[in-house]
């Protein structure tokens, strides 16, 4: 891998690729080093315990990238949990990228099924272990070594760096999204990097042309005032519990679709050249079981299990609380229990006309015994990128010289809530440059990094940089003045 | 209230009720004072980590009966939680009465919804607040100072009086149904009493004549080997937490019946005059909505929910555990969920052959996609006593002598597994004679115990040994020698 594969050959005359390159690979032993001190703060933003902790971990983030030397660092307080802010010395003239990526974690129960307390990174092996390590400080971090390895080798950046790292990405980012409709000129680039996804195999990288939207709702039913003995009033009272249940049980048919009356009636239908596309670039259903560690595939008949959870949107219950949950046995009917359900949305779902027809079923479903309430924790528009656009070329070109082999394109089932809204708001390409694996664990016990990927990853954002610089500076100036970025 | 109105008059005459009801009074404030030190204990017998809680109130128990001058007084171990075993000094060819009651407590969450804290015991007004505090310490307290009262007035006991406190009820009573199969000599009685239920009103004592049988289970769903991504997994993976959800859905029809085939096969069906006398002497539904405070009733049509809790059987879903429960959303396949089911059982039904279709109809349920495990935590059977037993009508004319006025009969929703046990083994009539009140809080927060009718149950207590003595003593005569308890 190297120059001689990077076939757009765009980089910045200010700026060597290959030297950045070096210096990375001279000082990777160092960068897992920090990589560990960045896992080890629990920064569980949808935990208020752990508000402190995401905090003294964004003002780590940014005291890393103030040693860095970049002139303006930037620690954004919002209702909730801090954004960190920087940027690199800039260039005028010269094009702007914007670097996304989240800081905060997942909780991390089930906590007894870790071999290693979540907070302790360990490496073994080829891996880094702890919550966070792959999603998403390994990935962000990337990037970070990447400016680093530019800076360090006394170059100037290919093109102007801005860094929005946030706290909420886990909690569906609601202040971030308020943040970028109001404050978006600071913001604002002529392309967005994004690395908080996994790609297929260590040797296949991919670019993610597709992701899925979410709307996130919690289902709260309610019957008796407070816990009833069962023996006393079971059969004669209506148990939320219970109801929950049968609620939820109506809402997929027994052959695994979404049973909610219009949940599929703006689903866009894709060609046979697209599905052909898929069937051939996506995962076989039999590598998804294997990741999956599952008997047997499940979900809508007529459909890969790749396209089951990319262009078919999806239910998923994330979690009930009701009645007792301890050892042993507890005699009673609950006052209350909860569901929390998460949609994934396609193109062309809109959010707010699923929530609408979710609602209005939920309401029709309630027996007049109980009380249902639905909270919508937060909302997400599906994202789709042209695959043809310059930016996204020079992303490909930029895999293939970090990982030495050929990328794919790929769409992702996930849902990052901040991409839809900076694609509606910037209108600039985004480029989503995975450097995680599928089999990380993501939001589960066990995550962890792949490090040869990590490295991987610091040479693709060095070329990614580079490319873009090239491809960018020909964007720009066909863009009228008043829209670029500065 | 007092002898003038005992009207069977079949008191020892060794023994006078009438000393003892005036040491009960002139002691209400100190016995209140005991109770509230037997309820401090956090003897919740469901929570491993409270084993020695329950270990210290078993001690203080034997402690307590010890200092009233009892001759045996016996901690007995079992696999978890002693058993309290007690005599009176007896008398030869006096009949033997065993007082079974249990020490153990239900857990206390939702603890955030208690007042005062479940074992800091608390006065306020007429009530004793405090888990356990009505169920059951307060009612087998009762029965404790009513033989204090026979030996400190400087009389003997009116008949035999033996001692059976638990410490596992609240969880099934697995030991001591073992220990009752095996070591039934030693508990051998012509009587047993049990005050572990409520009565319809303080003014309206009752004798329970019936009480449900019970079977619990808990379902495990089990499907990925870990949490998955339900991002990237959502709609090709079956989800347990949503498998369960779908079982669960299918055990009730819309109606509020129980829809597993065979479920109601063995259910005895009462006739008229029984459906008259329970319309007539239980609750209305106007009644039970408001005890439940509940909205509206909800269950088998054709019933009232009287008869939905006493004559008819019911599946109550105690809990369910899956998938993330804390604040926020946490995007997760989660790889297990479980929920614990409660029956509860009427006469004829067997809790083996329920056991046996239920088992059979969640096989044939789960999908290949998942697996399902069933775990049995406990069966009682169901429990039918004979209303004309001299026994029995002793009882009602001590709950006259000790409330001043007309008791009534009673059946019960609620199960307590060893009372079956009692009957099969000993075949002797066992007096259900209950001191607590249907809005006492059993099982959930606020627990409270209401002093007067302790008081009341005290006397009641005095009056039942003095009744129980005289036509016990008539039974015993008539019954072979090798039949008779020692």
């Amino acid at each position: 891998m190297g120059a001689h594969r990077n076939d757009l050959s765009l980089r910045s005359p200010r700026a060597s690729p290959l030297k950045a390159v070096g210096y990375a690979r001279g000082n990777q032993a160092r960068f897992v080093g920090e990589l560990q001190q960045f896992v080890r703060f629990p920064s569980i933003s949808a935990l208020p315990r752990h508000a402190s902790d995401v905090r003294r971990c964004a003002m780590w983030l940014a005291n890393h990238l103030r040693r860095l030397g970049l002139p303006e660092v930037h620690v954004i307080d919002t209702r909730r949990h801090p954004l960190v802010f920087a940027r690199s010395r800039f260039v005028d003239g010269s094009p702007t990228v914007l670097v996304y990526g989240h800081y905060d974690v997942q909780p991390v129960d089930p906590v007894a099924e870790w071999r290693t307390p979540p907070f302790q990174p360990t490496v073994r092996g080829d891996y880094l272990f702890g919550r966070g390590a792959s999603d998403d400080k390994g990935q962000l971090f990337a990037h970070v070594k990447a400016l680093e390895a530019f800076l360090r080798t006394g170059q100037g950046t290919p093109l102007n760096v801005k860094y929005l790292f946030e706290g909420e990405e886990e909690a569906g980012s609601p202040n971030l999204v308020e943040f970028l409709r109001t404050r978006h000129r600071a913001l604002r680039a002529d392309a967005v990097i994004v690395s908080d996804m996994p790609i297929p195999r260590p040797d296949r990288p991919a670019i993610t042309y597709s992701m899925r939207g979410g709307l996130s709702l919690e289902v709260e039913v309610t019957g008796p005032r407070r816990d009833l003995h069962s023996g006393i009033f079971g059969g004669a009272v209506h148990n939320p519990l219970q109801a929950l249940c049968e609620l939820i049980g109506r809402l997929h048919d027994g052959r695994g679709r979404v049973a909610i009356p219009g949940f599929y009636a703006d689903v866009r239908r894709w060609s046979d050249a697209e599905r052909l596309y898929l069937a051939k670039s996506g995962p076989t259903d039999r590598d998804m079981i294997g990741q999956a560690q599952v008997p047997a595939g499940w979900g809508e008949p007529g459909f890969s299990m790749y396209e089951r959870t990319t262009t078919r949107p999806a239910l998923t219950i994330n979690g009930i609380s009701g009645g007792y949950g301890g050892p042993g046995t507890k005699a009673i009917i609950p006052a209350r229990a909860s569901a929390k359900l998460s949609f994934r949305l396609v193109a062309d779902q809109d959010p707010a006309e699923v929530e609408r027809i979710v609602r209005a079923l939920i309401e029709r479903f309630t027996p007049p015994t109980i009380r249902v309430a639905v909270h919508t924790r937060f909302s997400a528009e599906p994202v789709l990128i042209d695959r043809g656009l310059p930016a996204i070329r020079a992303a490909m070109s930029a895999y293939r010289a970090g990982f030495g082999t050929e990328p794919v394109f790929t769409r992702l089932g996930g849902t990052i809530p901040v991409i839809g809204t900076l694609q509606r708001i910037f209108d600039v390409p985004i480029v989503l440059m995975g450097f995680a694996l599928r089999d990380d664990g993501m939001h589960g016990p066990n995550e962890r990094f792949h490090l040869p990927t990590f490295f991987k990853g610091i040479t693709s954002s060095i070329w990614l940089l580079a490319n873009l610089a090239g491809v960018m500076r020909e964007e720009v100036r066909r863009r009228p003045r008043n829209r670029r970025s500065t």
